[in-house]
């Protein structure tokens, strides 16, 4: 029984984006060749003072995930550059605290640059951030356009990590042909 | 009994020294005006290929020493300034997943700077590491130097935090009265 379990069982991916001000992060279920959304969503740090009580709060909200979900990997999206050493070191930590999350659960972590989450994603490694967004509303069926762009980032990354992992769907379509087909969504 | 045992607790305090290749640390007890010293050590990360396993060696550790001994408090090493920003992106890494396992316990966590931590332990904040491991070991009554200086920093930040914490301890002596009471261990 717990053989049929098995194989049939859905792997589960949670996406992240952890930034200094805004953490997105979104779940996904993969089950043969379908997408399942399960959440997405997005933390506002800078509603919190303190540099500490943010990086709880990404912490509590990662753990709260797993918990919730227990997913099967996690996917980081991990810009190398930044503006200065100051906002890498804030950067650095916010990951860290998110990865800390999943280390402490033993999940593991696959971190992906932002070019490479555009280009799995939409065929084109510069698409923007709405292009983004377009596709992965397109890909996993989402209605209402969340209000936060790193939301669709955090469900971007989860994605990538999945055409990544070598099982392709059969539903990409490169950002030509998705732009050829849904003209309403050209910025 | 409960009010006579909080009255006569001592305060137990973690210092860490987290970096990229070592990650330092100590734990001292502090009782009245008396300074325990508890345990002290380093990390070799370097050993461990691949930077997840390294943020995994990291947080272990700090979750072990947590639940061994129990801290108080939480007191951080942690720079402001490094090389480039590729290395400002990896230490703050290795800060935010030590910092989650303090976060994890809910236990309150205290940055200081290199320079503030060397002018607490010695009163001179351009101190070197030397001079610093040299004032640890007599503040602490360490007989056998550790072999490296990550450890001594390590107990460096949790005895600059306990100073801070406004609790003046009539021991501590200037850098220079230690010095000429200790002339062998000048550099």
């Amino acid at each position: 029984m717990s053989e049929i379990k098995a194989s049939t069982k859905e792997k589960i991916i949670l996406g992240l984006d952890p930034g200094t001000n805004v953490m997105g992060y979104g779940v996904i279920a993969v089950k043969k060749t379908s997408l399942i959304l399960l959440q997405y969503g997005v933390i506002h740090l800078s509603r919190y003072t303190g540099h500490e009580l943010k990086l709880k709060k990404i912490y509590d909200r990662v753990i709260n995930l797993i918990e919730e979900y227990l997913p099967d990997e996690v996917a980081l999206e991990a810009p190398f550059y930044g503006k200065n050493i100051q906002s890498m070191l804030k950067l650095g930590r916010a990951q860290g605290v998110a990865m800390a999350a999943a280390l402490s659960r033993n999940i593991p972590i696959n971190e992906y640059a932002p070019k490479k989450v555009k280009q799995s994603v939409t065929g084109n490694g510069n698409a923007s951030k709405e292009q983004v967004s377009a596709m992965i509303l397109t890909l996993l069926q989402i209605k209402d356009a969340p209000k936060l762009l790193d939301a669709t980032d955090a469900l971007a990354v989860a994605l990538c990590h999945h055409y990544q992992g070598g099982r392709k769907v059969q539903n990409v379509k490169s950002w030509k042909a998705f732009l050829s087909e849904n003209p309403d969504r050209m910025k």
